[in-house]
């Protein structure tokens, strides 16, 4: 691996995210840096009050009361912006591209509000801003417009960006609960804040949508010319007779090429209920996007919390450090990982991964059959989840029969299906096929 | 804008995706150049039979009927490989980076079988291979995997890679056909081909499952481990039996981290009918991965034809470009588009917006209030899509009626409203949800 010092990080800020950070970077500071080629070192920290208990374990990590004599540190390369909002915030983030320093930021209201003087400070003076958290969470949407959509005109993009109004929206009609009560649960469960209205109101989309307004049509920051409406208006009973008529009501931000001008809206929306996005449920995120090459995409996953928020982070770091060395070994790795930094491992053997099993089986319809059966798969110690016997047809023999095992390995459900095959009630080829809950 | 010369462009192939490629990059010359910094020219290509007529427009392309001709050309800087195979693709790949040439690849088996010799070429002669376009087509999940999820342990990645697997199963599924069947229908639209065992028989989504694994697990490729199970076994009654217990079956790829090793698998799945995958159809293509930080992403998109792939080809090119033209000007614009280049354009007032409505009205019940209304709607162009008018409860004066329109711009729908809500009849104010088809 490369020899190279580690990058090193001055975080502003030690709430969720700031601490995600450091447990991310920690615990997988082994492959970050097989990816990245250097090591990443988190050398100090700003925090309102420093004396405060924390979850995370701030060894090593030198303490700043006031985060502008962390930025004015020299031996930082990349500060990481995770206060929020503008103020402080904007001054912090120009003093630190000012003086050199790189910026990876979560920030949407900064960029939203501020972007443009934001990115002059990063011209002026050569350095990188990176923002993919400031826009749903995990999901690499930014990077999706910004680079894998470059060859496209995007025509519209869509996305449940707010995962609070979404999770509000889900419990209504998994539910069929009123707002009022389920805010309440989500106050509770931290999936809303005591003063929701940034959220519920739409403003917190509109910042999102404004980002991705200007990266995916090359125009600029304009966040005042956003239709917002909230979702404190939907009733339970909107939600549910949406429903009977094929569709769920989502809390959506819409840009639109048109060809006078583009379209930029936050407000409810009816979806039909097979569109993805109208399957994006709970505190989940998700943008498509349709562009004239590639057709629609669809960029999925959480769209805030401290870990989720934290990989993107992460992310752009690791974006920063390949672009900083920038020479051909450092950029983006063929496979990752650095090419000296792969690591062989076993792959396993078939016979010894677990799934769980769909049967059919063709049954002589008799007493008894199923009792033989359950018993040979008894005996392998596989368990059943669900049984399916349908009624044989006028004139036939044999039935069929489903049966949804839990999981198990292949070498035994191998020796249980030969066993099954050599009853005599069983007069054809057990039909396998593997099931798997992707959880 | 910069005033760097154009990229200049070789293209090996004019199939289906080359001719995809060089459409893409005239009609979207302007927003490509924006985007990278430069523009793009495919200067010459090379086709087996270079008289064949082709729909698109080679004028000012010189044309090679030996592709090794191209490749030795001393006044390309990228070389773009859409031949496919291995025999002679791997050898012209590697003669094109010897001679310090960059490499843009939409062929998986390449990779797959030979990506450690191709990548060590490019090592040896300090250039870029970029390959976004074997997997998954339109869908960034090489990048994704690469790049946003670089602070992450991946802990399994799931995929939908089969196009026209996923075609088949998903025809057996919603109209209960047979497999053979629909795999005629498939060849005949030309989402399968002549032969089709490599795409059925799972091989085509083993090439791209070893790659995912690779860049995901930082293990070697290894293509020879993947245990491969194709679908001609599927039957229309197990489709049936799996819909009736609640699941669906797909046809994907498994890489899996386990203690002792990887799992690295190809074949039909049971999946919860909720599951995001469970709901991606036809010839779409989706990646999930779970991974420690983010918790679950998910990327969907068209896996395949020529114009999504060629978008992915492009990426790759405006992604070689940015990084050729490395100082700070030319690293991956802020908002995608490079600073000079932004372009102002008016954002449309709400008010000259159109959306389709659901409209909620409580209304006396008695005879001809729903005349009224749809004279009120007709008198202004809207149109009605369903209409639905609940049973009055018992002991309740007023019903409601749920109308969903078509698409309306919102001026007229404003004033439809203000007049719906002066009717006597109707004694409450006018629920109204807009609704997007998102298409």
């Amino acid at each position: 691996m490369s020899s190279l010092p580690a990058v090193r990080i001055g975080l502003l800020g030690l709430g969720t995210v700031g601490g995600g950070t450091i447990t991310v970077l920690r615990r997988n500071a082994d492959v970050i840096s097989r990816r990245a080629g250097r090591s990443i070192e988190v050398v100090a920290a700003s925090a309102r009050d420093i004396s405060k208990p924390r979850a995370v374990d701030l060894a090593g990590i030198e303490l700043h009361a006031d985060p502008m004599d962390l930025v004015r540190r020299d031996d930082i390369d990349v500060i990481v912006e995770l206060i929020g909002g503008t103020d402080p915030t904007k001054a912090l983030v120009v003093a630190a591209l000012e003086s050199g320093k790189h910026v990876v930021t979560a920030n949407k209201a900064l960029i939203a509000l501020h972007g443009n003087e934001v990115f002059e400070a990063a011209h002026r003076s050569g350095t990188m801003v990176a923002f993919e958290a400031a826009v749903a969470g995990s999901i690499p949407v930014i990077k999706a417009v910004r680079e894998a959509l470059s060859g496209n005109r995007v025509e519209w993009l869509a996305g449940i960006i707010n995962g609070t109004c979404n999770y509000i929206l889900t419990a209504m009609s998994d539910e069929g609960r009123d707002f009022g009560e389920v805010l309440e649960e989500a106050q509770a469960l931290g999936y809303a804040e005591a003063d929701p209205s940034f959220d519920i109101d739409g403003v917190d989309a509109a910042h999102k949508l404004t980002i991705l307004a200007a990266t995916a049509f090359g125009v600029p920051l304009q966040f005042d010319r956003v239709y917002v409406e909230g979702i404190r208006d939907i009733s339970r009973a909107d939600v549910a007779y949406a429903q009977r008529l094929g569709y769920r009501i989502k809390h959506i931000g819409i840009a639109r090429q048109q060809k006078d001008g583009i379209e930029l809206r936050v407000h409810p929306t009816l979806l039909p209920e097979r569109q993805m996005l109208a399957n994006v449920d709970g505190v989940m995120n998700a943008v498509m996007i349709e562009a004239d090459a590639a057709g629609p995409t669809l960029y999925y996953g959480a769209g805030a919390g401290a870990e989720p928020t934290a990989s993107a982070v992460v992310a752009d770091i690791v974006d920063v450090v390949r672009a900083l060395t920038g020479d051909p070994e450092n950029r983006v790795p063929h496979l990752a990982f650095q090419p000296d930094a792969l690591a062989a491992q076993p792959i396993l053997d078939m016979a010894a991964v677990g799934t769980s099993y769909y049967l059919r089986l063709s049954v002589v319809d008799e007493p008894g059959v199923l009792a033989h059966v359950t018993r040979i798969l008894g005996e392998r110690g596989i368990s059943i989840e669900a049984i399916l016997q349908q009624e044989s047809e006028a004139g036939a023999s044999a039935v069929p029969v489903i049966i949804l095992t839990h999981g198990v390995v292949e070498n035994a459900m191998n020796d249980a299906v030969v066993e099954i095959e050599k009853l005599e009630q069983v007069d054809k080829k057990v039909v396998r096929i593997r099931m798997e809950p992707l959880a």
